[in-house]
C-alpha cells in the first residue's frame, strides 16, 4: 500500500462524510482556522499541496485562496491519535480569515475562566 | 450582559449540540488535541478554569486529567470568527494523549503533499 493510501485508510470520517482539519501556521506556530474536508479535499491537498477544504453551507469543496489569492501552502497532514482529526502545517500567504485578520481567532471573543474558589 | 454570558451567546453549536475545541500548549504553542464540547462543559470550563468537553462515544462529560492526573488548566478560551469553534491555550500536566504522547497528533500518521508538477 503507497503511503498516501495507507494515510487515508486511517482517516475516520463522520457521518456527513467530513473530517475536520487545523491550519496551524508553519512558522509562528499559531492556529489560523478550522474547517472541513471529505475524502476527496483530503485527497486533493495531499496530490497538490494546497489546502482544499468542503464547505458544509455550499456543500462544495474550495480551494483555500482561490478567489482571494490568501492561499495556504501545505507543508504536512498529520492524523490525530484515533484518525478522526487532521492537524496541517502551512505556509499561510496574506491572511486566514475572510475578515482579513491574520488567524480566525485573532478577532473572536475571548474570556479566560474563573477559578472556582470555593 | 455579563462577559461569560455574551460569550456562551455567540459559541454556535452543531445538530448536535456540540463545538470542536482546539487545545494548544500555552508554552510551546503545540496543537495538543481537539475534542468536543457541549453547552454545558463550556460553561464548566469557563466557571472552573479545568478544561472540561463532552464525549461523543460515551456521551458524558469529562473532566481532562479527572482519572489520569493529566489536567488541562485553561488560561483562555477564544471562539474563531464565526463562534463554531473554540481555541483553549491551555498548561497541559504530563502528555495530554491518552497513549502517553504529549500531543494526541504526535504518534499519528503523517505525510508530506506532492506538488502537482504537472
Amino acid at each position: 500500500m503507497s503511503q498516501l493510501s495507507e494515510f487515508m485508510s486511517r482517516a475516520r470520517f463522520n457521518a456527513d462524510g467530513l473530517i475536520p482539519a487545523i491550519a496551524q501556521d508553519r512558522e509562528t506556530d499559531e492556529v489560523l482556522m478550522l474547517a472541513w474536508m471529505d475524502a476527496d479535499a483530503l485527497r486533493r491537498t495531499l496530490d497538490t499541496g494546497q489546502a482544499t477544504y468542503f464547505s458544509r453551507s455550499r456543500q462544495e469543496q474550495w480551494i483555500k485562496g482561490e478567489t482571494s489569492g490568501n492561499t495556504q501552502e501545505v507543508l504536512s497532514v498529520r492524523l490525530d491519535c484515533d484518525g478522526d482529526t487532521v492537524l496541517l502545517a502551512v505556509n499561510q500567504t496574506g491572511p486566514a480569515c475572510h475578515t482579513g485578520q491574520r488567524s480566525c481567532f485573532d478577532n473572536g471573543p475571548s474570556v479566560v475562566p474563573v477559578e472556582d474558589v470555593s
